[in-house]
């Protein structure tokens, strides 16, 4: 089995480090990841400039890492389309990411983005993330993605499942066990704070606190926040089956 | 009606010119808008560094516009957040885009992903693109988006739908129709090139030819290929369904 590992993070932080070494006990893998920091990038792709890939040693290990000066999306493509031309992997796992990506927000990960994107190139793919790393437990998250990667692939009715790992905040022994679930709601309050700048003009940051939302009790956010770790199978198929049904009755005229 | 305009090809561009001008007919309009082009950014946004928002004067129109160094999500954001804080837009319209934004594709698109923000922020929105630009059709195409507007949102079952319209590649007088459709199959061929620097170092260029694909004959793509107006509704809840179900019955253990 061969295992492209991918973050958004960037190429040398803890996550990626640790979910990279869990997976040399089950097959070969091959890291490709940004060379800096790509939280919130989404499906972005970069289109108006060229990429460049660096081979780099990656910490202690043996494992053939390149860096990319792109989007994790762009690392996706630039390794099955050209670096493993002709070693195309078998599955794609992307994290952990330092934080949680849970709800709503998975649509603004690039962390999400990048097992979207093995998907859509017809990879099956894993996304995994830290609701919190205030207690360092990286590598408990990724010895468990590991463990259930084989029977959730071999599963799943999609020939090419996506799934969405979140690791609650918690130590090993104090998780409540594992739950399937549904996207939950996120949305944000305060989510752009104002400054002045020196010469009065203002400026905007994107922020926000979480909203405490009414969810669903088969969320992912009730799950993580009662300490279990929660898998949810997603895919990239935007079309609205319900509307369609009604936009049909309407007859348009051009 | 209060109507936001955005798109990802950057404010001075034609096609929100021709769309902002078509919508002053029915009610008022704010342009917030990227101040220069953001393609293929998807559901990207910035996070890492403050936003600045610049008041322009909008071609020859009285239109208020507002111009930001941002992806069109952020544009979204910071206009219904800050821009717009007492003046809540009743309906958000992204485009007209330099080019079509059908099936896979619509997840990169960062016109489309303005559309999807106004419905995480539960405004009600359109994405229009043309198919291509071969032709200046733009006009056209901003006036049937304007005139189906309300007849949509009125009969739609989800409160808050989002619709991506793309126009074909004719003239009026040529349109077949009108087609409610799904999203499609999109993949691209050849999708990476490489190039050598003058040190003869690699780098990469993302690229490509979309391929002749099997489509459903509900999908975008087809309804496009024949001349026909496509209206697809879309939504942003990324569960999948049919694995959640599966997945439920594997025993996990944590």
């Amino acid at each position: 089995m061969r295992i492209l590992v991918t973050n958004d993070d960037g190429i040398f932080s803890e996550g990626i480090y640790q979910l990279a070494k869990a997976f040399m006990s089950i097959g070969e893998v091959i890291v490709v990841a940004p060379n800096k920091e790509q939280s919130a990038t989404g499906h972005s792709i970069t289109l108006h400039r060229p990429l460049r890939v660096s081979k780099v040693k990656f910490f202690d290990t043996p494992i053939e890492a390149h860096a990319i000066d792109g989007t994790p999306v762009d690392c996706v493509k630039v390794a099955v389309e050209a670096i493993l031309k002709d070693r195309r992997p078998d599955l794609v796992v992307s994290g952990i990411n330092n934080g949680p990506n849970l709800g709503t927000d998975v649509i603004y990960s690039g962390t999400v983005s990048a097992a979207v994107e093995a998907a859509i190139l017809e990879i099956p793919s894993i996304a995994v993330s830290m609701a919190s790393t205030k207690i360092d437990t990286f590598q408990d998250a990724a010895e468990f993605t590991c463990r259930i990667t084989k029977s959730i692939h071999q599963l799943t009715r999609s020939k090419v499942g996506i799934i969405n790992i979140n690791y609650p905040t918690c130590r090993k022994e104090s998780i409540s066990g594992v739950k399937v679930t549904t996207l939950g709601v996120r949305r944000y309050e305060n989510s752009l704070i104002e400054r002045k700048d020196p010469r009065g003009d203002s400026y905007y940051w994107i922020s926000g606190k979480a909203m405490e939302l009414q969810q669903s009790e088969d969320s992912d956010v009730i799950a993580v926040r009662n300490n279990y770790i929660s898998i949810t199978p997603i895919h990239f198929d935007l079309t609205h089956f319900k509307d369609y049904d009604d936009l049909k009755k309407i007859k348009f005229e051009a």
